[in-house]
């Protein structure tokens, strides 16, 4: 075992730590309505989509797509995220599946909408740091959430 | 410090990411309703208790006994997990605890069942890596859930 | 790359996951209605502040500060957390954030509680490992919990 080894596996580790940041970052940034700090997350190259009915986004027009929702749709949301499993690919590439669990309040007064989903993204290393290539969100299921088709996950019938 | 204290810590924070992973995958398979691949992460001699009432499952005949209510009984689930707290125990064995949020759509229509709880899992290094070789499912609390009866945590009165 | 700096990487590694265990301990000890565990991860001079209304409790007197509410207003809690940022500040001290979603069902038969929102924790090593010396609480949002305030968030508007 060389020191060069244990250096590789050391930065891979530290590596998936940053990737888990970047995925908290995201739920932060959005609780707190703060859509210029979502799209930081993103290269400007990245590709978002959030459902089936509505074009991707890219990263470059990330905050002025979100921005409105933010503020006009929800009062609060909180986005818990868990079952975080990173595969790294080469020394600058990665993509990652984790859970979701999302809680929204709306301004309009209408019940508290539940998501429960996950998230697959993509990253690449970046100048400066690692960045989100790719989300794709996909729905386990919803109860009085503001969509009501999500991307599924091809669950057996 | 050497170079071999070194490795042994690492191995160990290694061997505590691949048992999250089991953790991961089996939550995953669950909620694809893939009852084969939730069962080849088990060891065939493994024990899984899920509930006071009915017998326990082993490892080999995990697949069979859960594909129908996989199928049959649910339509979505969402299994969340959290909380993870891995012990090692030597170099080819360990425990851990986690904290389960899992949501449950039945075909039949009844309401969504969720339960708050825990896993407690125990695993054992294998040729193939590690594998479960003991789970059990202990509830905090359950709404419209389909059992009523959990193994408990023996809260304090 | 020297043996100082990898041993140096993979103490904060390390430090990490100990700090995460303090965290899921709080949980635990929590959900088992265990208040002199939940004291005993905290130093004696802890600040606790878990809302506005009420003044801040210090960990010498944080057990019988929720001795009385553990045992009489819960009959039943689940902690889950995630979202995890640790923050080392140098060898000794951390701050870290991390989710929370809390479900409480209480002895009064009122319905059920959530609370969805965050920790906000910072740390000290001590003599004995890692400990909590201030705990602050966040709420995102509630439904049906037993207080009406809580520390927000500052989501912007």
């Amino acid at each position: 075992m060389t020191g060069d080894d244990l250096a590789m596996r050391l930065r891979r580790i530290e590596d998936r730590a940053e990737i888990a940041g970047l995925v908290h970052a995201y739920c932060d940034r959005f609780d707190r309505n703060d859509p210029e700090g979502v799209a930081a997350l993103f290269t400007p190259d990245a590709r978002i989509d959030y459902n089936p009915d509505t074009p991707d986004l890219r990263g470059d027009g990330l905050a002025a797509a979100i921005a409105v929702g933010l503020r006009d749709t929800f009062l609060a949301t909180s986005h818990h995220v868990s079952n975080l499993e990173v595969v790294l690919e080469g020394a600058d590439a990665a993509r990652s599946t984790c859970y979701l669990d999302a809680w929204h309040r709306y301004r309009d007064g209408s019940p508290d909408g539940f998501l429960w989903g996950r998230y697959e993204h993509r990253y690449r290393r970046t100048a400066g740091g690692w960045r989100i290539t790719e989300l794709v969100l996909r729905g386990h299921g919803t109860i009085d959430f503001h969509r009501t088709r999500m991307h599924g996950i091809d669950r057996r019938d």
